[in-house]
């Protein structure tokens, strides 16, 4: 039998709410805090699985069921080893309920009792998720950790409209946390977790509502999601701190969709564990490489015949064998290998900055390391 | 000092022109028959080049003079180390001299006394080719092996037209072959060889003539142009009949631009120990895959959840790990990985076929091997 989900803290910050943990999944063990990158149609846009592994040590990514769902379809993904042996990932696998997605890509979205209808993006085809569906969508992909089905409100929005939306979320919750339940009683236990959503748009006091409220589910872990769509930063701060001593504390938190390389410590400091975000992959493919020391640009003429790496004491895979010339020729010429160098160095540069993250909270010394980074930080265009 | 260009013959085939051989170069020695991946602006699309070296085997690749010498500009490159080092390629490099680039992409080209004019198809900027410019060029570019300028004609034209051109290209060899002779006695020795070409469109007259008036040159080896330009089939295999006997048989002979899977076989056996295709790699982006049995096109409906590799007795980096309703996911989904993978498929094939083909002389039975070949063939799509 596989491993169950279980999560493990082994160290505590004593100066921040930051902590140093062990997610134990069917798929492995992962260290936490964890940047998880994005796979969002069953491949992390750039690489290899292999070099995901075995070039920069990921031991989670992330997959999308919306995507995944529409194309190639879950039940086919199901009838060729889940998504684990489809893509062929040893490793862990988080999906996401399809709900930001849903809100944000397909066309004529329709918020039923029952859940949502929406056209796909790919084809125009009407579609429903709901609460129950997403569950099972995710577990005929296999997924090491699930999401319940959520509503993502715009920013800004009323206060009103807002807590219409987190009471439905709530609702869904409730409804995808009892399938599953029901589920896992009957059928063979896959040892998959399924998390719940906080929600609330920028309200503390619908935030803190919305945590105390998902308590009532014992989720194996919740997740945090609403942020990073618009607001100013400290305002998604804001938002985590305000129900970051809600949630227990033996249970890992993660924050959804997260967040830019400098807000990895920030929102680690605020007793996260789990991010993730597209901007290290789609940044690389577009030109913007992250550094210690602020953002590369590619393009500019100022590397032209330049021999030194991105980042000269980087000891990513690019870093060790090619010049900032070579990757600003193979950006210029549109050649693909420029993306594969580029994501790999900034995959390397988010999931290495998460390894020094943990060792720091393992030395006692979140704040002094968070310090050093902030004195290391120019912009190099 | 590096070692020195120098071609060895290990074995001939008992029942055709064909032979194995070993073609030392500054950057390693190389087994052939070979097939030289394209890498035109240094790097071959849809893989890295450890995967070409690690995972393909492949000991040398090809770039183009004309599109490196325009971007990102041969100096550029000599002054990060050449070729080799800008890519970071430890392998063997062929470079070409820019001709064919020249008469096929650029607009407005002119002969002249002196060489070619050109506008660049990247910013229409005015640009010349002479013999001894090319030669330079590819120098600077620090190429193992390099091509003279040729003039490369359309397909069908005058025998009088090919009479002039295939006059002009040898006047050009004539004049490179001079130019490298003279540097390469002032200058350092690098070791590396210079072919000139064969052309003389389709008519074998003009093809041996040209074959009999390069022998004066008696370069390192010998390059046999213009083909694949349109013509049938039989009628390039001719071009190479024609010429072949002609050229010392101590000395490599290289066709240029060819070819097609089961063409690889047929060029050995008549003499040819190097070739190189951008059809396998491009083949790959398009959803064109090779295999013993034929063709695969990855787009069809049948493979939306075939669990079968690209082919079931391949033991490719693909084929060992991925199945084909990945790749058509992928594919549909325009994913990166698609063109890697399918890339590292069609390379292997095209390098496991040529390892194959020697190891049938070495053996003493190339036309049993190519029979078998024969057999096997059939259409998957």
């Amino acid at each position: 039998m596989e491993p169950s989900f279980r999560f493990e803290v082994v160290a505590e910050c004593p100066h921040t709410r930051a902590r140093a943990g062990l997610l134990h999944t069917p798929h492995g063990t992962i260290e936490t805090p964890v940047f998880m990158p994005v796979g969002t149609q069953g491949t992390v846009k750039g690489v290899t699985q292999q070099m995901l592994r075995e070039e920069l040590g990921a031991r989670i990514i992330l997959g999308n069921t919306y995507h995944l769902y529409l194309r190639p379809g879950h039940e086919t993904i199901a009838g060729l080893g889940g998504l684990h042996g489809f893509m062929n990932w040893g490793g862990a696998i988080l999906t996401d309920s399809g709900g930001f997605q849903v809100f944000s890509l397909s066309s004529l979205r329709k918020i039923t009792a029952d859940g949502v209808v929406f056209r796909s993006h790919l084809d125009g085809s009407e579609h429903a998720f709901t609460p129950e569906s997403t569950v099972d969508i995710q577990r005929a992909l296999g997924s090491d950790i699930m999401m319940v089905l959520d509503e993502c409100t715009e920013y800004p929005v009323s206060h009103e409209h807002a807590l219409a939306s987190m009471n439905r979320t709530l609702d869904w919750a409730r409804r995808g946390m009892a399938h599953w339940r029901l589920n896992a009683s009957v059928g063979p236990p896959s040892g998959s977790a399924l998390f719940p959503i906080v929600q609330g748009s920028m309200f503390p006091d619908l935030r803190k509502a919305c945590a105390r409220a998902l308590l009532e589910c014992d989720a194996p872990g919740y997740a945090i999601g609403g942020l990073s769509v618009g607001e100013p930063r400290p305002l998604s701060l804001e938002m985590v701190e305000a129900t970051e001593d809600i949630l227990p504390r033996d249970k890992p938190r993660y924050v959804m969709g997260v967040g830019m390389l400098d807000e990895l410590g920030e929102y680690t400091a605020r007793g996260v564990d789990m991010m993730d975000c597209v901007l290290p992959t789609r940044n690389a493919r577009n030109g913007y490489l992250f550094t210690q020391r602020g953002r590369l640009i590619i393009r500019h003429k100022a590397w032209a015949a330049d021999p030194r790496p991105i980042e000269e004491d980087c000891a990513c895979p690019a870093c060790r064998q090619y010049s900032r010339a070579y990757l600003r020729h193979l950006f210029l010429a549109g050649e693909m290998l420029y993306s594969t160098l580029a994501t790999i160095h900034n995959l390397w540069v988010y999931l290495d900055r998460m390894r020094a993250i943990r060792q720091a909270i393992l030395d006692g010394d979140l704040p002094g390391y968070l310090a050093l980074l902030r004195s290391m930080k120019e912009t190099e265009d």
